[in-house]
């Protein structure tokens, strides 16, 4: 069960050149996406309306795919305009075409009814490209895990201090209450760790002392799946907003894309400040080790993931830490539920919460 | 869906040896030929009728065949003839057991109602063995894909210039119209190019100018998925039937079985005249080109394979061009129906196709 | 279908120390097994009651184990006891434990009902450590097959001739008779092949000659599908119990326990007398041959198996040979029946058994 009519990262902006065509499966759809001589990027089912052969075994042409089994060629709009030996088209040669938004160098798809797509609904990731921050694109997991197993580790805080111990977690995290709000589509999350023992992480790379101040401030978008970290670690006492050059603020932005009800797309980054100009390749040193954290949550979800595939997600007991993913999860079902009873656009969704 | 009662090419006969026991699926249906003392070849389900051991485990004896879980020895015919321990044989201990008939260097097997059986309805391939015409035996490909795509493959033309390019087709051959003739249980496609490049396969092998006549005749049957190419690549201007010697004629043969719905065996030969004797080797450099393009096909057809089965066969639009294809499909159809509702011999089947 | 309410051989005492945790399918449940600080083990479904991350990532405290996930810790009784920042510890938050015993370097686990775990129920294996007796522990197979055809295999003869004529059979084995006794839950077998060539691995390791007497004694137990095999091989006419030091007595022992429908775990072990003090390493050259047998069974198995799972088991003819397998699934069934039944208990069974 996926959110259709919303918005989805479907690549970072590199995946797609002007060369090879690009498919990757996209709530269960198989996608092709190719960037047309115009620079414009266009998403087609990846699948022939002729004979259901691959586009994306074809061969861009102009702003045109031409499928080269038998040789249609199709606009990014999906009508087929050239079919070699025949001189009328029937007009029902056309493929499913998506609309795509190239924005902060993330390519977004809409996959559900295109007369909603509005690209004013699109997530803001302008740390990607700015002189603030400082960020490696490009980070992307393959997730063996359906996107609501990833979901819940995000909006969790307890598993810092167990999977996280040896990265970017503390032990004292455990017994942390964090803050949750309930926003339109979207859950927040305050999760402040005070005076306590700075996270390995935040040791190998700051001029920090050994006791911080941690402010974590999570906002999660349930459409889009769409989750943004503002953290801040300070000597203590300095306050989030009038904290020393040398506490260590971190953007983390991570984007889940179904890509079938048991896989996941994660695409990912880390922007900073720059809270420690003398160390040299902080970017890279930073990415690494928030790679290395995701890659601890990875090994649990997919575990997880195995464990329910095996038997079934019957069974779970919720703890008060739960909080927040039930919010999420139960807003997500709602908004699921009104967009199959064809409820659809964003004022109908939200007069139903403000009712509910 | 497969039609059960008509011949199927099993194997090449070198496969078959009176060592090694040879065990292949064959529409469904895991088959162990072995080849008797007295140099006939039995087939019988690869299943002890007894705790249902694989006889492909077992070894051959005389002209029968011995289970060497249990020690149960079975004729060609698939009754036991042998039980250790045991004075009298129950005549349920039986396997069951397929005709089989070797010609021209094919071994052809028939997996429905044995009483139906008829060797005169084995398709003709002399050119595997006679002085006229030069091959290589022995042409086998696996392929992961149902044996209608494969087939519809066979009956299109337009592919030829966009799939078979650099090959054995040329752009020229996409605005060909075929023509398409309907026979009993078969269809023949005549496809003509004149005046026109020469493929690139010509180029390599003949000594023919860059200008030539191709005449293309297919011939499908739907009856043992058997199809014969007649090719005959001329100067321009001389006719089939008079070009000089240096005209290259080829006579592809290629029998489809179905392994299963979803995987097929692609046995093929390709045999020539004798049109360059200046060319050293040129059986073996004919063959690799063939080959070379049925890969190209293959490449195309596993993937749209995979494309349906991540989807379905729906949405499929027809263009002129599926004109052969659609026939043959009907064809077989037909033919399945009227086995499923018991119509079964050959002579019924003609009825049916007159009525219609 | 698996009878649940008895002991099944889960693991070597080895297998599981004080340090890793143990993880293994049991009747088509995951258990992780872990030895505590006391040296005693505790078995708990593989899967956190929580969010279902499996306990097998997770970490030994004391006698405990904690999930690595969200940091619940949970008692060898399936108890959580311990939830990081909550107080109370809601009483739902339990782990399904099973009851384990060890005895004799077994691990036996019971997945049925607790309530009825009895462990005077074990069988006896005493000879894993005693005087008389000499043997390799740790003897384990993976089965790609379902357990029942294994049983057919232990209760059957006439395979030794064909199967394993190259290490423990001989082809005058086919002929043989055997006997075969009902017990209650159990079946009995004797199977003497008298005056006869020794078998190609009595040959190797005994000082015995050419022609012997092989008595072999079978006693398969429905419940727990636990097999023992008395095995005496010794100069014609001496007799089982008066044979002379030379004559090679073997105890093997084997334990069937479902890992799924179509998979096994296979304990086993070789015991024997001391029937050639010369020779060096008898243990594990016996051991050696008595594996080599049994991966002979296994090959033609598991491609008994893969045949039945590519059509089905329908269609198998009984013969002779076959009696003391039919009597042994039988009882499995009855009693299957009589668990899904609800007559549970040993008494409700036995009382079955005595009326049919």
């Amino acid at each position: 069960m996926f959110l259709k009519n919303c918005w989805y990262v479907a690549a970072w902006d590199a995946e797609i050149d002007a060369v090879e065509l690009f498919s990757r499966k996209i709530l269960g759809v198989q996608v092709v996406f190719f960037r047309g001589a115009d620079g414009k990027i266009g998403a087609l089912e990846d699948k022939c309306c002729h004979r259901l052969a691959p586009l994306s075994h074809g061969r861009r042409e102009g702003n045109c795919l031409r499928c080269m089994y038998h040789g249609l060629l199709f606009q990014a709009d999906g009508r087929c305009v050239e079919a070699p030996g025949q001189e009328r088209i029937n007009d029902k040669l056309r493929v499913r075409s998506f609309p795509v938004v190239e924005r902060d160098h993330f390519v977004w798809v809409w996959m559900g009814d295109p007369s909603l797509a509005d690209s004013p609904l699109i997530h803001d990731s302008h740390w990607h490209d700015c002189e603030d921050w400082k960020a490696e694109r490009g980070g992307y997991m393959h997730y063996e895990a359906n996107f609501e197993l990833i979901a819940d580790n995000l909006l969790d805080f307890s598993h810092l201090a167990f999977v996280h111990r040896n990265t970017i977690g503390s032990s004292r995290q455990a017994e942390v209450k964090p803050v949750v709000e309930r926003l339109e589509n979207a859950v927040r999350i305050k999760y402040f760790t005070l005076d306590s023992p700075a996270p390995p992480f935040a040791r190998k790379l700051t001029t920090l002392p050994e006791m911080v101040d941690r402010f974590q401030t999570y906002t999660w978008n349930v459409k889009s799946n769409y989750f943004v970290q503002d953290s801040v670690i300070a000597s203590v006492g300095e306050g989030i907003d009038t904290a020393s050059k040398n506490a260590m603020r971190v953007h983390t932005t991570i984007a889940l894309t179904p890509e079938t009800e048991h896989t996941t797309h994660y695409f990912w980054s880390a922007a900073h400040s720059d809270f420690n100009p003398a160390l040299e390749g902080i970017t890279r040193l930073l990415t690494e080790q928030v790679e290395a954290a995701f890659e601890e949550d990875r090994m649990m979800i997919e575990a997880q993931q195995r464990t329910i595939s095996a038997s079934s997600e019957e069974g779970m007991v919720a703890i008060p830490g739960d909080a927040a993913l039930m919010q999420a999860r139960w807003m997500l079902r709602n908004l699921i539920r009104q967009e199959t009873a064809g409820l659809g656009g964003r004022s109908a969704a939200s007069t139903e919460l403000e009712r509910a």
